[in-house]
């Protein structure tokens, strides 16, 4: 009674529940543990929804929240990689590649198609959409590391310069939530959790 | 610069944080741990996205998915309630009303009353998009469950006429999806992990 399309469907969404297995650096408020790919997922697309009023332009909220829900899909095969760890985003792009047409591949062709377009419009950045997620996907965690005393840029090191070449990326979706994210980071370097000055172990001008 | 109204959306962004410590009875797949609140909304959210074709009626899938991602925002003070635990289920209102005031109130008033609306409408379950939303409240954990042979419906006892009162509104919001959650308790019927006949120690008609 189950037919061929319905199959994939559920095959799909029971392969996603492993991203609950995907675990970032981010801690979780609270000094927690660390957070996983589908509890940060879940968190940005309620900012989005929320924030939604401080998009530079005018956005569709819709798919910015089911953008935000499977920007990290690939990490089921491809693992997290961190944004400030150079060596890992060498090989990153190949990685994430193969895990997508693996994991997409498992539902209808129509559906591939639609989800693997939503992905690759968050990875291009270049739609109000993907530029208003990929400020929820700075922001998320920058509120959390900010609950926590900025604990997690301390614990590697983080300088400025990473922080806003990568945070700085936010601007592009919106101004108003970078003025509040330049706040927060100019607290933290004030705070000295935070380090002053450019990396000399990373190489910032290949930081997405 | 952040001024009254973000400082609020901010406020509350960093407190339903707290939903990914609240854990579900429900089990990972691969016999993993226990899910939190905020991964169970992730995977409805996208579940829904996936499977809306199947809805009953035309719904608006934006407002389902942003339904799925805060349905149970309420739980971070009052707790998760077991479906078939009849006990706690006699306070549960009256545990989610005070939580939903105060969680709710940390928004801005517009805010807060446009949540608080899409939350009452999920409880209701009198629109479209609310018993679609249902529908995948209980899909999503019976395709984790079904994936872990039965193991949470043994280790709590539950007979097929518990299992049928909660699964059996699934058909209010898709009658094709309720096809499949009738096989698949058949299945686990047939294979011992539902138990046969009537609950003797829950009331059933309190079910929600």
């Amino acid at each position: 009674m189950i037919d061929e399309r319905l199959t994939k469907q559920l095959a799909f969404s029971l392969e996603i529940d492993k991203e609950k297995n995907i675990f970032r650096q981010t801690h979780l408020s609270g000094h927690g543990r660390n957070e996983n790919d589908a509890e940060h997922a879940w968190h940005m697309a309620i900012m989005a929804y929320l924030l939604r009023e401080y998009a530079n332009e005018e956005i569709d909220i819709c798919r910015v929240m089911i953008m935000c829900l499977i920007h990290d899909i690939v990490e089921i095969d491809a693992g997290d990689t961190y944004a400030y760890d150079e060596e890992a985003k060498k090989t990153q792009k190949a990685r994430e590649d193969a895990a997508k047409e693996r994991i997409f591949s498992m539902l209808p062709e129509d559906q591939k198609v639609e989800l693997m377009a939503i992905f690759d419009e968050f990875e291009a950045a270049e739609t109000a959409e993907a530029r208003f997620a990929r400020a929820m996907d700075n922001l998320q965690p920058l509120i959390l590391n900010d609950s926590n005393e900025g604990g997690d840029w301390m614990a590697h090191g983080i300088k400025a310069s990473q922080i806003y070449t990568r945070q700085g990326q936010t601007r592009l979706g919106s101004e108003r939530l970078y003025e509040v994210t330049d706040e927060i980071i100019k607290k933290h370097i004030a705070e000295g959790h935070i380090k002053k000055g450019e990396s000399t172990t990373h190489d910032c001008s290949k930081e997405s």
